[in-house]
């Protein structure tokens, strides 16, 4: 019985982790959840999975949640201590990192440098602190398995060759709800346009970098760190149907490529079980190739979507440059989404964030905790600047 | 550097395989060649690539060889017990076995008992004679690669999880000229309409099973005892865009596919670098996915295919089965091409010789060869009853 840890467990990779833990309950024990205020369903997977230990975003949280489970034996902790100690308990084998934030990217440091297994959903933690992240992966030999569908589609990729032997990587992208949208029209989208993603269903934020492709942006430097190989050999094509998950090109020609249907279920289970792969339990799970119809690539228009180019730029420079995007994209889509800041001006708002970024390399987490302060803050005042 | 043989030296996997070596000089030595009539290409090999010895189909054609090759130090063979010298020749490492019919079979057999790594091009080697091929191999602990493209790209798929993970083999198939042609109108199909294959150059007999599909047929049963798997976990999907070379279903829902150009340089570098990959020389083999347009997958109808459920149930059945559809295939397609025989008959001459075969299981490649002739013969006179 592998011990399971998930950082986030009220949001959606968080509930889909335990849909898999549900379907194979003789592999898997939940050993601690972190969460933040959603309180009423996580004390719901505390009554059905038993942890020993949970931990909620304040410690404002902590009574109210003790009065719904009483009478379970649950150490309730909180905050960014609260979610280290969750994440190092010692019990624990695999750690399912998806908390946003700060908090998340603390607690999944500790737990790798306390030799857990990470299953990482949480993209912050490889775009702003990725140097810092898989050093600390390296020298405890911890295994750093992704659980987004690019990068878990990259994983299964690589296993038909080795890194030396990979010509390039190629992350497929749906272009999301703007794909065919004129340039022009782009100016007056509104939120509620922009949260209408095709394919997946997630949160707010992702699917805004979706529609600006800023997500497959970050994409581009998580891949840079989970398999080590330069901006140059990583390439994004749009694939509108997103039944791809993403390909590896080799040096000999050959391509492979992952395909499945578009459930997190599916990656998440991949990370729990690996290296086995597990029979799948669940309706809809298997892919029909038959009925998937028309599957195509094209090139994304750099015009498009500006905010590749500012990620890519961003993995060049190095230093605070990732962190400082992520950050300055964070609050730029907070103030498009709150209608202060219109669609278009999101790329620029974290460009100009990018010029007042410092390039030195950093030393430890302190360092990258302090560089997404200075950029949030530089953000919010670009916000106020172009404000509507 | 990998000692090489190639039998069938001068068909079009040969030349090929020759393509592939001279591309990576500092990588192979040509050994050893064997080839069939064709002496002034095999002359020109041999001045080209210095093997040691060579073998050709018969003593006549040793004589007019060596008029050709006068000042070159090589030893000429013939006939079958010529072809297994050259493909025991102690310098060998990997015999690329493409040299068709009963001699390419001995030969490629008795080079499994010295122990030599095999690149299986000759698909009848499989077909007709797997149960003792294979159990041969794992005797003596040899690789049997595919060069096939289809087995290539399951053998490349399942470097992504174990055998007993894989939930399904899907080979593609390209459909062949008559995908869109109506039941009623195969009737009176021509030679030439038949050898009009919209990917794949190959030789006519191959181009017929490739409008009949019972080369995917055959395939199958290659990827039967090539992966350990029974045929209900073979699937055959029409893809006739012919640029995913086929697919492995895992039981935890992933696909994985391969994807290239269509160039049996490719798969022949995989065998002959293997476990290495490395970098393709030459141009256009370079997958462009953009530029690939719609990919997009169909079910087979088995009444425009009846040879693939034929494939099936001699699987199914096995002992002689196998070997007695591959002879009488060959036959029928024989009479097709010379006008004997109508091109929906051929499966009927198959269905026919398959009732007169017998079940129990081969002990020798003797009892292989003795049921191979007794096949051919019975689809002969069943030709003759058919004659147009």
């Amino acid at each position: 019985m592998k011990g399971i840890c998930i950082l986030g467990s009220t949001g959606s990779t968080g509930q889909n982790t335990l849909r898999v833990v549900r379907s194979l309950p003789s592999r898997f024990r939940v050993i601690s959840l972190a969460a933040g205020r959603n309180i009423e369903l996580l004390a719901e997977q505390v009554r059905e999975f038993q942890p020993q230990v949970i931990s909620v975003a304040d410690t404002d949280c902590i009574e109210p949640l003790r009065a719904r489970l009483s009478g379970h034996r649950v150490k309730i902790l909180a905050g960014s201590p609260g979610h280290i100690e969750v994440a190092i308990h010692p019990e624990v084998d695999v750690v399912v990192s998806s908390a946003h934030g700060v908090t998340g990217v603390q607690a999944t440091y500790e737990a790798i440098r306390a030799g857990k297994t990470i299953g990482l959903a949480n993209k912050e933690t490889l775009v702003v602190a990725g140097e810092v992240v898989t050093q600390a992966a390296r020298e405890r030999g911890v295994a750093l398995l992704p659980i987004d569908s690019e990068h878990s589609a990259l994983h299964q990729c690589l296993r038909a060759g080795r890194r030396d032997e990979v010509e390039r990587l190629i992350l497929t992208a749906s272009g999301g709800p703007f794909l065919r949208t004129p340039l022009a029209e782009l100016e007056h989208v509104t939120p509620q346009a922009a949260l209408k993603h095709p394919i997946w269903r997630m949160g707010s934020r992702i699917t805004i970098d979706s529609a600006t492709m800023m997500n497959k942006g970050m994409e581009i430097i998580e891949a840079h760190w989970l398999f080590d190989l330069p901006a140059r050999q990583i390439e994004v094509l749009i694939h509108p149907e997103s039944v791809v998950h993403s390909m590896i090109e080799f040096k000999d020609g050959t391509v492979m490529a992952q395909l499945s249907v578009a459930d997190m279920r599916l990656p998440i289970q991949y990370v729990l079980t690996y290296p086995d792969r597990v029979e799948l339990r669940g309706d809809g799970l298997r892919l029909d190739l038959v009925a998937a119809g028309n599957l195509h690539f094209e090139n994304p228009d750099p015009k498009q979507y500006p905010c590749l180019d500012l990620a890519r730029s961003a993995l060049g420079e190095g230093g605070g440059m990732p962190c400082a995007l992520n950050a300055a994209d964070e609050v730029a889509v907070e103030a498009f989404l709150g209608g202060r800041l219109r669609f278009q001006r999101i790329p620029r708002v974290i460009e100009q964030v990018m010029t007042k970024t410092s390039r030195a390399r950093f030393g430890s987490l302190e360092d990258v905790l302090e560089c997404d302060r200075d950029a949030r803050r530089r953000a919010q005042e670009q916000v106020a600047r172009y404000s509507i």
